[in-house]
């Protein structure tokens, strides 16, 4: 029988020190973000970087005042770790979904929103039209973090998310599968004269910069939201409220109401 | 010439002191809410809440501790004011703002939206989707505070919002101006065939309970979103996307694009 030298990580918590951070990375839980301290000796970050590497987590080298700060104490030896506060799956396991439904594929990818609330938001959404996954980046970005969970209202442990290195790469990956993907774009077509069936994924952009340019040049179409004349100068909803709404028309014109 | 004795709050800041915070109240600037000390004397409380009712804002009751904590010294003298981040405008100028227009009212109520960044996500909507104005109570949600303006990005400052006493006295004067009331509540109609022409307002619930019941049965009519049968157990969507939604399927049928 295998011996537990230590209680595993709960969701989204906080671990230090080498050997808690070493055990974390090798149990094979999801780990969102390794944290090196900025005078770790060459060897010993290069020991972490290749375990993150193997684990699939980010690494940021941070000032040794930040490590205290969040650690709160001396003995986070120079290294700390956020275990996932959700398990990522790979990205084929997201058309798996949809084929287990025997329906076809409908995906939304992430380029790079940062506010947790908002991701938390689409995730949300994603579930409540149909969708079968959720696809974001491991750099820039939120990740499904403790408070985007929060405020996807329970959609979090249900709608399969998967973080790649490169949003571009799961484009590519997704057309080659013969989904169609769109993204949303203020030059785009309207979102009601197009049509949304079949095999389709949908790209959404950042709060601040939008979808970026050369993953936008990767879809196959682009989708705008109407807008009333009297609102210029505000020039787009708010990106979860944006992502609902093309969601929602995507459910309508697909019948997947259920 | 008018002599000024102290330079005039700015929007959303905190006022505190006896003689400032008169000053703000008999100045005719929007004012939120005044908070007097538990401790105060009734007759120099009651002074404030005359003055704070002449000028619409909202009085609390607090511990000193509060207080304390809030200002930062001694020095409140057990009164402190939150100047208005807008200024709210009376209900009949929402209904200005459309006949100046030339077209059918179109207004947006907030039932007790509670967390600022969703109302100033519905500000947001509201806005780009045509509305003419947002009606919220002043008490039982929040108001238009300095986080609500920045997560409207800017349309706080286009939109008009009427703060009224009480929501339910709200659809009932705009019901006797022949204006037709809906409802967001899961037991309503389908939206997509609902007829949302005409001279319409839309009543959101807030994150917890939604639309109170006594609102409801107010309101002429009630709207539901549809959701995925994959996601029960997640049964509504995030207050904001859900406004938007509807905001954006009414839109779509005034043809009032621009």
């Amino acid at each position: 029988m295998e011996q537990r030298t230590s209680r595993p990580a709960a969701a989204g918590q906080l671990v230090y020190g080498k050997n808690p951070v070493a055990e974390l990375l090798r149990s094979g839980a999801g780990v969102d973000t390794v944290l090196l301290s900025e005078g770790m000796a060459p060897e010993a970050a290069g020991y972490y970087m290749a375990l993150a590497k193997q684990a699939g987590a980010v690494v940021k080298r941070v000032h040794p005042a930040k490590l205290r700060a969040l650690c709160g104490a001396e003995s986070h030896q120079g290294v700390a770790a956020f275990a996932a506060a959700v398990e990522y799956v790979p990205l084929k396991e997201l058309l798996g979904a949809a084929r287990a439904a025997h329906e076809d594929p409908f995906l939304v990818l992430a380029d790079g929103i940062e506010d947790p609330h908002n991701l938390g938001a689409v995730i949300r959404s994603a579930l409540l039209c149909g969708a079968h996954g959720l696809v974001i980046p491991k750099r820039g970005g939120a990740a499904v973090t403790p408070a985007a969970v929060k405020s996807s209202a329970g959609a979090a442990a249900r709608l399969p998310v998967a973080r790649v290195a490169n949003i571009g790469e799961a484009v590519r990956r997704l057309k080659a599968e013969n989904i169609f993907v769109y993204c949303a774009d203020p030059n785009g077509a309207p979102l009601e004269k197009t049509n949304l069936t079949g095999p389709v994924a949908l790209v959404l952009g950042g709060e601040g910069a939008g979808v970026s340019p050369l993953v936008r040049k990767l879809c196959d179409g682009s989708l705008r939201l109407d807008m009333s004349a009297r609102a210029a100068g505000v020039d787009s909803f708010n990106v979860s409220v944006a992502a609902g709404i093309i969601l929602y028309e995507m459910m309508r014109q697909r019948g997947a109401r259920g």
